[in-house]
């Protein structure tokens, strides 16, 4: 079943203003929510709202978060959340950093305090706008287990960078430091297909091909698999991502950052408040005219998109490529969502009194 | 063979003021240098020595740098090297960064005009003893194919993160944006052995399990190994590496950066000056109190450092434990190198006068 963008808009934007969000953060959550849909990341888009309903409905989410830098120098700032939607409190943040930019040439913001930020790349992309580069980062629910580890430690923590060019269109890559995010092993058991060794360890902490392991008690495994193919270094960038988010700026980290699902509840002795996120914004002009920067971008771009391929492969695509493309053809064809997510949209939207379909 | 640290101290510094280093500038460049081998990253240490003496011998490096500030904004510079040893000109990129960061709470360098510098991590340690994050990118030779493609476009690219701790060691990582780095390769070659698949392709574009592969025309390959895997995101990784190194600095980028290699010549149509790196230095206290930070990456470290393990393996590492502990282990017992490094270290001490062993 497909639905046009404006009528997902439509409903969802609803649906936020009767928890009590106001009318402008409630349009500003929808639009990242959507973005997910529209660049084809549909495990967090509106297939996650009626998730963030029942976090409210726990108290879990405020509506009416009272955001705030608690602590900033020339170039940086820690913003606390309250408590609000990440959908909300990420843009907040990131706009920090670029104001910051503005005046000492990079601006970096650590957030504490806050919830599930949509998709990364959202917010890297804001910066382009304004000739910088954009940084998004964010920790998430433990579901990965270091090298060598049989415990869940570290979140899929995405990291976007976000790169404006002249005439090409950006470099904007949007990735977990995990070899497959969790969206691509929810397609496989829908499918009740095998994952691919190197994606999934069962409990024990040994290599399985059990799409389902991760919800027997397994874990995601850090991009690389295993030690031999490098999973020391996916396990580095998880850790980083997880320190640059909540150590510098006092969220919860590594396995008490607390479950997205409303059904788990938050370690009772947290180390920290919410989770966490980091922002960066740089001046591209800060470094060397903005006009030779995009020039040089469009022919980094160039020549590698126009590389010689592999056998079987038609084209070497630069990151931001698909996401830019099916963005493109949803916006015009619409969005298409699975049967359960219908029902439960359909079902939320009963309980608000604002009609789904 | 084993050397103590000082005697290969002694003869590097000297063979260094030989090709008309600086007091200085030799001290500081063997320093670099040697870290390399006392942290087991046998490749880019002494091993390396006579492979710059050669580039110098072409004219390639130049001993009398002027290095200097060309373009800077309160927490940004640009640096041009003036084709000097990366063993110095990063060293000094990293220093502005620091002082960057000082007054406006972090400071972030890119760099153009350089050359090999040595091992990542060295510099972004720098950083530690102000209570500051290190970040240290570099680009590199081009022995990387991007995901789908058969040309080698991208160097191993590494990045490195240090972040200190309290009564813990700092977190160090220190890694190629390849599943594997080239010294690993180099080590079964010797050996005679295969390559794990996910390491190498052929020139076709084929996954190899030559460890020979790339000599013959074949790529090395981004973290992740191939799409199933999640090269897109190596890839992704070496690229970002790239264009903060060099598209920002107006150094060489992507196949255009010239060999480290002398009897390879450069390309006759630039598009930049030398080699490029990116430094960044983030003062802790630009978040949040410094010794609450480090309280909590102690906690952070025991935390992952104490988890259950996977079957057969005795302990959880932290990002910079193995090459601590081999630092340890090695400024006592000396440095082991292999038979060809010590006969090339001989004749290149012939040739200046300076005796080896």
């Amino acid at each position: 079943m497909t639905f046009s963008y404006s009528q997902l808009f439509d409903f969802t934007n609803k649906i936020l203003q009767k928890i009590g969000c106001s009318e402008k953060e409630a349009f500003l959550a929808t639009e990242v929510l959507l973005a997910a849909d529209l660049r084809g990341v549909d495990s967090h888009g509106v297939a996650r709202l009626s998730g963030y309903i029942r976090l409210w409905e726990k108290g879990r989410i405020n509506p009416k978060p009272n955001i705030r830098i608690i602590h900033e120098t020339p170039s940086t700032a820690v913003v606390d959340g309250d408590g609000g939607l990440g959908l909300v409190v990420a843009p907040y943040a990131m706009q920090v950093a670029i104001e910051k930019a503005k005046n000492a040439g990079t601006g970096w913001v650590s957030v504490k305090h806050s919830n599930h930020y949509g998709i990364a790349g959202y917010h890297a992309m804001m910066a382009l706008e304004h000739d910088m580069i954009g940084i998004s980062l964010t920790n998430a629910s433990p579901l990965v287990s270091p090298t060598f580890s049989k415990e869940r430690l570290l979140g899929t923590n995405p990291i976007s960078v976000a790169i404006p060019a002249d005439k090409q269109p950006p470099f904007v890559a949007d990735m977990a430091t995990t070899t497959a995010a969790n969206g691509k092993l929810e397609i496989l058991q829908r499918k009740n297909l095998d994952a691919p060794l190197g994606w999934v360890q069962d409990k024990e902490g040994n290599q399985t091909t059990d799409s389902n392991g991760v919800k027997k008690g397994g874990a995601l495994l850090p991009l690389g698999g295993d030690r031999e193919h490098g999973s020391h270094k996916g396990y580095a960038l998880g850790a980083i991502v997880d320190i640059f988010s909540a150590v510098l700026s006092g969220a919860n980290y590594g396995p008490w950052v607390p479950p997205f699902v409303a059904f788990l509840d938050p370690d009772p002795n947290p180390v920290g408040e919410g989770i966490g996120h980091f922002f960066g914004a740089m001046r591209v002009d800060a470094f060397r005219p903005a006009e030779e920067f995009k020039a040089h971008m469009d022919n980094w771009i160039s020549r590698f998109r126009n590389a010689a391929t592999t056998p079987g492969n038609e084209k070497v695509l630069i990151p931001g490529d698909p996401e830019r493309e099916l963005e493109k053809e949803r916006k015009i064809n619409g969005i298409p969502l699975l049967k359960p997510v219908v029902e439960d949209l359909t079902s939320l939207g009963e309980k608000f009194g604002v009609k789904f379909n």
